[in-house]
């Protein structure tokens, strides 16, 4: 058509250009003139007509396409159903965590290692991570999400985990892959309203939501876990939200001190934990309290108890800069736990506390740009606690940890970490051990790579590292069981490696 | 253009209006007039041949968006494969069945229970489900589908579960997880046809896709599992359809009667199982026969032989209503085993059968809604056996279930389960057990949460839940390994707890 | 519009079909004539303009739909992200490999098998694996992958594996599953220039990305794997590319000969790898150097020392035809490794090497279609080795296998198999093993289907199989930790099945 179109164009314009001669011819003329400018226009003006149609039908091409567009509203909302999918924001999404790496000394060998390394470790005391892991640690977690036409939404988490410190590939033998979440969450309930408008509730195994960690040193502040049920998100009062939940534990088999067949037979005790999280603003109080029938027939030690009960408060500040000082953001919380709530971290999963223990841990840091290419993190994590496992035990440690990151090109950045530990720790003979007092200091370097760098959270991340650690020899006495002064493992070590870490 | 057109239209209307007054004016001027007139007219056609030249110029736009209708095609073709690819049609997708949360007694301690914890539990005797399960049981299935240019299709699936009781998260320790299913299945191959035009085959380690269970007891019907091959949907009549498949199964390590070294050696033993399975309308016959060579070199008790043959025979009916009466479902099955047979569920697992075991077993159940927000699913499961483990033997058990839920808002529902058991066992001395007879009752309430109510199946669920079950005294010294008479669990129990049930 | 449009076009034809009569009428009503054709004239040029407001109305739709084009490149833009994750090319992707079936010999019970069956297979050397394998092995190889604004894309692998030779489907107990691979890999990165330029990085633990296979022996000619680092694909000349790596494996826990506590402590050593992996054009050129601390601790017997060191290089090239003589591949690899380098497949795997072992290998293989339906593998793999496990042992031998497949229909193909293996073995008393040589044996047929035949690499497929087996009786004494000779798998063995196998 457009063709057509086209060709007529030409003897339209030599129809005008003929008009324009024929109106300069002689007035007698006229009439005859008049007959023929008349007959011009009339072809000119059929031919605007035909154009008319064919501009017309051309016209109702572009009404198809209009047409067309309103498909593509149909193709848009296919669209929109399948970059759900592929987004994982409806059906399934995958999620990872997991580090992976040597950690060789100076004689090409296997360290020792990890965050909880020094002996207030196993109270807790975590120091810095860089350079200083030993595992491979992977969280695989398949989610799957689904939304309702009454705009409920649900959310099924599975996640499985391993960890290993073998090298090897076929680790059949050292495996503890294991299922460590499995639950339910169901939100946007078109009957809740009200205080529940946008309360979300969950069942099953799981990672409390609202954990939070100072991950640089591999530690949780609160790390809540369990199986059970509870409710998020419940809008008490403006400026108050608070989650109510309910997770059981189970404590290991231990042997009961019975009268009758003294050491003779064994049981396990669940610890119940009923746990009131808060938000007012800025500030968190997490209340929590535990009941493990029965174990205080658990054989800790002669003449002490284990309790049976516990109470533990949290207070918790989650700041928007660093400090009020500068760009960045900082966390710090308070935290106290008596009886089975004095394992203030991992809430509820030690049963091995007396019914007397009692421990009071701050835990803090910060994260901040110092110069434009320059991040820093520093955090603190220190304890006190008394009559922990044994009547008149006293463990005191303090930890300070900086990492220090310098981007210098878009992939690449110098990764530093200084970390120092006070302990002088008590243990009044428990287990074994003895009382020891002393530090522990690190200094590692890791040049780094990321595909791209983008700030403290950005991951994955390729590392090389060398890492030296020191420590006062005393601590090397303080249990048989524990890495330090085991074998050669007795201070002034270098240590090098490289480790990935990925988590999306 | 569209500026230049909206321009042309003033100057166009004023000479029209013009023209109009000329009109007008004195017949002397007629030929000035005219000429004037004439004039006007090609100044106005001129216009309307350029409005032609923009409208042809914007139809050839509407041409242009034609193609793109055409590339839309193209657009949708692609969109339909991410499509395929995002609901798992085609490539991966994943499926779930988990269940997990907390069954406590009124101590507050972890409660005994599950489905089969009544003593004719271990002869497949299941009771209600509902506030009477103890683990966290997961089912992740990974799934990959692939459609080939001729037409054919595979699909490969792998199962990895887990169950435990514990309520901790990292469960190394207690981890049961395994890969319960591995197998690959084709269908529409081209040169398939006739009898075998609409058949699949497989080869792996699967779930009989056939099998068919009462919810509510968590009992399959039939379950046949195990690794083999076979072809389903075989069309030998017009409403006859057939699937045959071998199925292999290894008994665990026993012990071999040996003259020359009595006790001295252990060996495994396959179980060989073929099965039809045919299809007539609603009704099913399904025939299995099975062989385990050297079966009866196992020491199942003196004077007695394992038997090394098995025979076995289902015959079902898959109702399309409630029994007739109202609308909904019904599926009902009569099970007849002997030898190794006489495991009628879980066909062939069972090695310690003795030569002569007999079982006949009844399984039934129907849904329907008894009201408009009310639901109703009624179940019997009963079965008689003899000779089964040791010459003599004797069981008989018969349980009858309801399930009611009430829907009370979208999302909520109370549900109500009573389940009763009848149980007369007699195993002739078998393994150290005692003859008993008596009956279990329980009665649950449980306050349920969905994202959206809608039948039967429809799941995930949050459950609350209190459960009363008492039981004949009798039947607490049936066997020191079960639950029954452990501890504290002699009848007479309450128990609590919360549970997610998920499936997609 | 449309409508008004078309109800104009009447009028207007009745307005030329009068002004043509009007033509025809005396020339004294030529006034009134001129007068009214200008009036007929005048409206139908306001018939056109308005037919052309229409047009231009219309048009505009066109530029809107114009505007929709651009919008439909949102469209396809976005359809593009959705199809990149719908493939797996952004987000997740799952690949899997797996093989499931039975193996049975006359008496239908599990039959002994596996390409590692023969004497030789503990060195390595493996025979044809259709019709021969007994486990069921799965692979479940998770994958996330992310692109960045910088062009840098960045690839997490998570394997998880598991291999039982059970029958049965629920496997806690003889589960092997574990995690082989946790990786990440890091390419396009904008600051890798000149020999890096189409570098890759990774580090955690995996399978080397460039190890290779003969696929039908189930036996990779090198298989490198650990935990470790490395970069690929460095480019120091044209024509030259090169990986280099660092991968840690980890000797089994060992008794350590402490002069002072003989035998009364254990350690576990590291062997650390050094690879480089060199490509000119078709050639590659491996060399591995590696050193496992304090090995020579480890007890391996009286007399001798375990190796420390290790070296390996491998020779390979990888053709693009059948040996030059037909289209298709061939692959040919000549290795020798020194003290730990002599376990030259799975390269530093082994702590019992001795000091002084040596051993070199060929392994060979090529495709081709012998006809037009008729596929051929053929297959070589032999090594010599010497002072292996202890000083003077001596093993020799060489297999060699043909695949064929013949192409029946479109999803059908019957394959055949045949192999053959000759071994001359001294172990010189290591590990209560006896000097033998002789031969091993074997033929298969397999009827096989496949969704869609496709060449040497199409999976999945289905297979039924018959398999019968030879041997020198001589074999039998090798040892009694093997098969040969074992019960009544002496030789002569007939051995059926059912398997599917499955990759992608």
């Amino acid at each position: 058509m457009t063709m057509n179109a086209v060709k007529l164009k030409t003897p339209l314009a030599v129809a005008i250009a003929s008009a324009g001669l024929a109106m300069a011819s002689s007035a007698n003329a006229d009439a005859t003139n008049l007959e023929q400018r008349l007959a011009e226009l009339e072809e000119r003006i059929e031919a605007a007509e035909r154009r008319a149609d064919i501009a017309e039908e051309r016209a109702e091409l572009a009404e198809k396409a209009t047409q067309e567009r309103l498909m593509s509203g149909e193709v848009r909302e296919r669209l929109e159903k399948v970059e759900r999918q592929a987004s994982g924001e409806e059906g399934f999404s995958f999620n990872a965590y997991a580090r992976s790496g040597l950690l060789l000394n100076d004689q090409g060998k296997s360290a020792e290692g990890g965050p909880y390394v020094t002996p207030a470790g196993n109270l807790g005391g975590a120091v810095g991570r860089l350079g200083n892991e030993t595992d491979t640690y992977a969280e695989a977690i398949l989610n799957y999400r689904q939304q309702y036409d009454n705009g409920a939404k649900a959310k099924y988490t599975t996640m499985i985990a391993d960890g290993v410190t073998t090298s090897n590939d076929w680790t059949a033998d050292e495996s503890d892959l294991n299922v460590r979440q499995v639950y339910a969450e169901f939100s946007d309930l078109p009957s809740f309203t009200g205080v529940f408008e946008d309360a979300s509730i969950w069942a099953g195994k799981r990672f409390d939501r609202d954990n939070f960690d100072i991950h640089w040193l591999d530690s949780d502040v609160v790390f809540l876990s369990g199986t059970g049920a509870g409710i998020y998100d419940m809008k008490f009062a403006d400026g108050w939200t608070s989650n109510l939940s309910l997770y059981g534990r189970s404590f290991s088999d231990f042997e009961v001190v019975n009268r009758e067949n003294p050491g003779d037979d064994t049981a396990s005790t669940d610890n119940l934990i009923i746990t009131s999280n808060n938000y007012f603003g800025n500030w968190q109080l997490m209340l929590n309290a535990m009941s493990a029938n029965d174990n205080d027939e658990r054989d800790i030690e002669a003449n002490q108890t284990a309790a049976e009960k516990g109470g533990h408060a949290m207070l918790a500040y989650h700041g928007n800069s660093f400090f009020g000082l500068s760009d960045g953001s900082f966390k710090a919380a308070l935290l106290h736990g008596q009886g089975l709530g004095a394992e203030v971290k991992s809430i509820g999963s030690n049963g091995n506390l007396t019914d007397d223990a009692t421990a009071t841990r701050l835990a803090l840091y910060g994260t901040t740009y110092i110069a434009p290419a320059w991040r820093m993190a520093p955090s603190i994590l220190a304890e006190v606690s008394d009559d922990r496992f044994a009547e008149g035990d006293d463990y005191q440690w303090a930890g300070l940890n900086i990492r220090l990151a310098n981007e210098v090109t878009e992939n690449f950045e110098m990764q530093y970490e200084a970390s120092y530990q006070y302990m002088d720790l008590d243990p009044n003979g428990y287990d074994g051990r003895n009382p020891v007092s002393g530090d522990y200091s690190s200094l590692t370097i890791a040049p780094t790579f990321k595909p791209e760098i983008g700030g403290f959270w950005q991951r994955p991340e390729i590392r090389l590292y060398a890492s030296w650690k020191d420590w006062s020899d005393e601590l090397n006495e303080y249990s048989a069981n524990d890495s330090f002064g085991n074998e050669d493992f007795i201070g002034d070590e270098w240590t090098f490696g490289v480790q990935t870490e990925v988590w999306f």
